[in-house]
């Protein structure tokens, strides 16, 4: 998603602080983000022990926003790795008075050095960025090196539920998933035309559905 | 595929007789398969010891006899279970003058009483019948009863080769290949519009992707 940067972003972000999570500076010091792990406390930052899902990629937080709203007695994180969006996301989720669902900046590829083990319930994949060219294809969330930070993060049994509408990026995902072992479930290769229930369907996907596009499903979970 | 009766079906089946193979009865006793294999000898059967390729439900015999003519330094081993069609595959190679192809008819759950372990290049399942109703789901060729049983027929990292224009018996496949340990590879969502090379399109392939239905595809190993 390319966006024009943002007029008056840290006076806005500094409005909606409580929806930010902000990352000690060591988390992020990625040379040995490995050695120096600062993993994040959940039920400090969410004040309660609720089960927490985790977004990947949340762009505006529409997803994020109408999966906290629709499911109070959980809680809803979020990762968006441009933060000049995530202050809308921030914006939305105050808009909605919403406690339950919090925001953080972050690349993907650097999760494991903040995120704590076996804390998920569920990962959302929601219309990530196909990287449509074949040499950008290990910036693809749903990439091996991407699967392989996952797997840790999720409780046992639980599932990442991706939705994209593009169709190669599907492809290319039921292969990276296959491959590192997770097994695939609940595939709907139209959505919006199938039996799956409880779809929360955002601005983009809508924009797609009614172009008669069909938009593809899977739920995955490691063996 | 439902056929009318063949009339004189024993008298054409002995005019082709040389490309069909004939069990020994003992084989398709079914109640003790498990216990009295009667396993068929490729090398035997095929006059060399060639690669030996596996179309299982091949219909009418036309993917079977395009690729033995194509590939004839290969043998292509054909199981049909209605001998009513079986008659016309064979038919067809031998008006074909095809010496690398072989029919026997018999339902797949039977393969393991008469089937070398550890065989085969390569099994293609094209256009299976897709089964739609969810009550017949455990006999479409891709339910996990029947993956089970191609895994040790398999020479290892030999793909299964599915092809359907089916959207519900894909994702089911998908599914099932991936709850059986198989890892998924080359997933076509659209073979006719993709890069994939060598396609065989059999009369039914051709009449589907006239009116515009993609034709899915995928690769299956046994992990």
């Amino acid at each position: 998603m390319r966006m024009r940067h943002k007029k008056n972003l840290d006076s806005r972000l500094a409005e909606v602080s409580e929806y930010l999570i902000t990352l000690r500076s060591e988390s992020l010091n990625f040379n040995d983000a490995k050695n120096e792990r600062h993993i994040i406390d959940l039920e400090k930052i969410f004040g309660n022990s609720n089960p927490v899902y985790l977004e990947i990629g949340g762009g505006k937080g529409q997803f994020a926003c109408t999966f906290a709203q629709q499911n109070p007695d959980v809680n809803m994180l979020c990762v968006e790795k441009i933060s000049d969006v995530i202050v809308l996301a921030c914006e939305k989720a105050k808009e909605m008075g919403l406690k339950n669902v919090k925001f953080v900046s972050c690349s993907a590829e650097y999760l494991e050095s903040f995120m704590p083990e076996h804390s998920f319930e569920a990962i959302f994949l929601n219309f990530s960025c196909p990287f449509p060219k074949k040499s950008y294809a290990s910036h693809r969330l749903t990439h091996e090196r991407f699967l392989n930070i996952y797997k840790p993060l999720l409780k046992e049994n639980a599932p990442i539920c991706q939705k994209t509408d593009n169709m190669h990026f599907f492809e290319f995902s039921i292969e990276q998933f296959s491959k590192c072992g997770y097994e695939i479930s609940n595939v709907s290769l139209d959505l919006h035309n199938s039996d799956f229930e409880g779809n929360i369907v955002t601005e983009y996907e809508s924009r797609f559905v009614s172009q008669g596009m069909p938009i593809y499903r899977l739920e995955a979970r490691a063996k």
